[in-house]
C-alpha cells in the first residue's frame, strides 16, 4: 500500500488523505459520542474509567456511536455497557463540539428505567453522587464538567433547546488541565 | 495491501473491518450532517441540488461536517457553500438519526445575518419559499420533510429541546419513496 499523501483533490477546497496511485480519498470525519446525565433523586450516575485515556477518573456513561444505531440507542447502549444500567431518555440536553479532536457529543438527560447499576468492563466502579459530593478534582474530561453544570442549571425545569459549548471554550480547543493520575 | 476482513477483534463485541496481516482495525463511524432551516419573513431557503444523489431535488443548506470545525461553524459554512448565504444560528432544532446509512443530522433554526443568497457550486438554484409554495413533491430527503414540519410547528415559538426522528420512522430506516427524476 503506498503512503497516503495530503493533497487537495480536484473540485475540493481542502487537503484530504489521498492515495497517490489511484486517487482514492480517505475522508476523515468527526466522530460522534453519545452519553447521558442519568440521575435519580438528585443524585448523578458517574463511572470511574478502567481504560485510557484518563483511567481512574470519573465520567458520564458515554462512548462512540456505532454505525447502525440511533443517537438514542447509542446512549442507552453505553449506559448498559459502562454502568449496566437500563436508562430512560428524556431528551437532548447539549450538543458539544470538541473541534480539537474532531468530536461531537450528543448528551441526553435521563433517569433509570429499572433500578440498579454495576460497573461494566470499561468501568472500575459506578456511583451515584449528590451534587455536593461530585469528585470535581477527578473528572475525566472538560465536557463532563459542562454537562454536569448544564444538568444542574436545568434541575427541575423542562429541557429547552440544547446549549452548545460554554462561552469560554466555544470550539472545544482546550485540553483538560493537567492533574495527578489517580 | 491485503483485503480487510470482517471479524470480531479481541475484547470487542461486533465485527470490524480488520487487516488480517497486522490486525489494524478500520473503525466505521456514523457521519455528521449539519444544516439549517433558514427563514426570513416566514419564507424558507431551499437549494436545488446540482449533484447526486437526488440531483434536481430541493434540500436545506446542509452537508457533511469537517474535522476541525464545530457544528455551528459547519452549519454556517454549508449555508455559504450551497447558498452563498451568511446566516445567524438561533439554536438546535432537531437531531435526526438515519441509522440505515449511518448518519446523524444536527439541524439548526436560523435567519440571515446579512441579506442575499445565490446558488453555490453544488446548487442549481436557491429560492425562498412561503409555506404554501414549498415543492413537496420535489424534496430531496425524508429528513428535509421532517425539518420543515418541525420548523412549522415551532414558528413564532422559542426553541425547546430538539426532537428526534418522527414516530413513524424512529430509526431512519425508510428510504425516500421513489419519485420521477426532475
Amino acid at each position: 500500500m503506498p503512503d497516503f499523501i495530503r493533497t487537495v483533490p480536484p473540485g475540493d477546497d481542502r487537503e484530504r488523505l489521498t492515495c497517490p496511485d489511484c486517487g482514492f480519498v480517505a475522508y476523515e470525519n468527526p466522530k460522534i459520542v453519545v452519553g447521558s446525565v442519568v440521575s435519580e433523586g438528585g443524585r448523578i450516575l458517574l463511572c470511574r474509567r478502567a481504560i485510557e485515556p484518563r483511567r481512574g477518573f470519573w465520567t458520564l456513561p458515554a462512548g462512540y456511536m456505532e454505525m447502525a444505531e440511533t443517537v438514542e440507542e447509542g446512549a442507552r447502549r453505553e449506559a448498559w455497557e459502562e454502568a449496566q444500567a437500563r436508562i430512560a431518555l428524556e431528551g437532548v440536553m447539549a450538543v458539544y463540539s470538541i473541534a480539537r479532536i474532531g468530536q461531537v457529543q450528543v448528551i441526553f438527560r435521563a433517569g433509570f428505567e429499572s433500578p440498579g447499576f454495576a460497573p461494566g468492563p470499561e468501568s472500575l466502579e459506578c456511583r451515584l453522587f449528590a451534587w455536593e459530593e461530585l469528585p470535581w478534582e477527578e473528572i475525566a474530561f472538560p465536557s463532563v464538567h459542562w454537562a454536569l453544570h448544564r444538568w444542574r442549571a436545568l434541575e427541575g425545569q423542562a429541557l429547552g433547546a440544547p446549549v452548545g459549548n460554554p462561552a469560554e471554550d466555544p470550539r472545544g480547543m482546550r485540553p483538560m488541565p493537567r492533574q495527578a493520575a489517580l
